[in-house]
């Protein structure tokens, strides 16, 4: 009798599967699961159900979408001369959030990492080589400023740059709002590298 | 066009519900749930409706359980003399690993904190002290060793003691395996207070 009613191990173990929760959270997730109201706990469900039913990759850019092709690759008021390579999905929602970018996407779903076993062939790259017809001259790469997003935007220039397409990555430099002290040195040195006349 | 696909908008709505979990959280784990095959999908939101539909609380204990009365309570072979009181329902499991605990439990779903507004009106101490009929002998009051655990105690044994009923808690000490030094002064003053002759 040392052990959970079996219905309530059954949802521990599943909450176990998802990332970040180990036996403790998942525990914690089940009781509050288990206290919350029948509509609730509803809601919850038909959430999972309906996101993994009615979710899918965009056919051309990969980004998550209703429909296929996305409202980004058939909206015809987009510029179809550039295209910025992201990691994720949620990096589109970032960038346009700063309704600074009126292009298209390309969405990678990860980055080359060696380390996890990531390589190219992993990643949204065959399809995106496929989508720099004629039209294409700019391919921006948006992979994250880290190791595996550096290595990624350098694998992938070597591959478009002979097409003769325009291939650039967002400028590195200080954060808006940050304080000078915080900013570690390589972001800074790159700050400073990349400085603009006022 | 900056925000998720509807589905993807209500999975992270709903997910942010949950204790711990946040924004960030719940868009990773809607992420990863997206990436889910159908079946395990399925498995996991069925898990969560089942834990919902078949686990209740025990009428008399309150601990979780598939039928009512719970094992623990319908089980002739334990010792009636004695009621262990607890926070929360895995504190029963936990005191039932150590197999040295045969009575009976209580679980009173929290404890008395001013602070976040919980008084004895908000945990089944009512139903507690209608469980104390003359076979009961021992009242244990298992509650955790921190300020709201001490105080539910000091509350319940006010209300017990004058019954006649012997009113326990569990030693303090120093935790078996741990290093000396390493343990906080309270623990250590009790542990020192509480010494036993070998």
């Amino acid at each position: 009798m040392s052990r959970y009613p079996k219905p309530m191990a059954r949802l521990i173990e599943e909450l176990t599967r998802l990332p970040g929760v180990g036996p403790k959270t998942a525990q914690r997730l089940s009781y509050f699961m288990i206290g919350m109201s029948e509509e609730e706990v509803h809601n919850l469900a038909t959430a999972i159900l309906e996101a993994k039913q009615r979710i899918k990759f965009c056919s051309q850019c990969f980004q998550l979408t209703e429909e296929d092709p996305c409202p980004f690759c058939s909206d015809d008021r987009r510029d179809r001369t550039i295209i910025c390579v992201v990691e994720e999905p949620r990096d589109v929602l970032a960038i346009e959030r700063t309704k600074e970018f009126h292009g298209l996407y390309h969405v990678l779903h990860g980055a080359i990492s060696p380390l996890e076993g990531i390589g190219p062939e992993d990643l949204r790259i065959t399809e995106l080589m496929s989508r720099l017809g004629p039209e294409v001259k700019e391919v921006l790469l948006a992979t994250d400023p880290n190791v595996e997003g550096e290595a990624t935007a350098m694998y992938l220039a070597r591959l478009i740059k002979p097409l003769g397409i325009r291939v650039t990555r967002m400028a590195h430099g200080m954060p808006v709002g940050s304080d000078l002290e915080y900013v570690d040195e390589v972001t800074l040195g790159k700050a400073l590298e990349g400085r603009r006349e006022l």
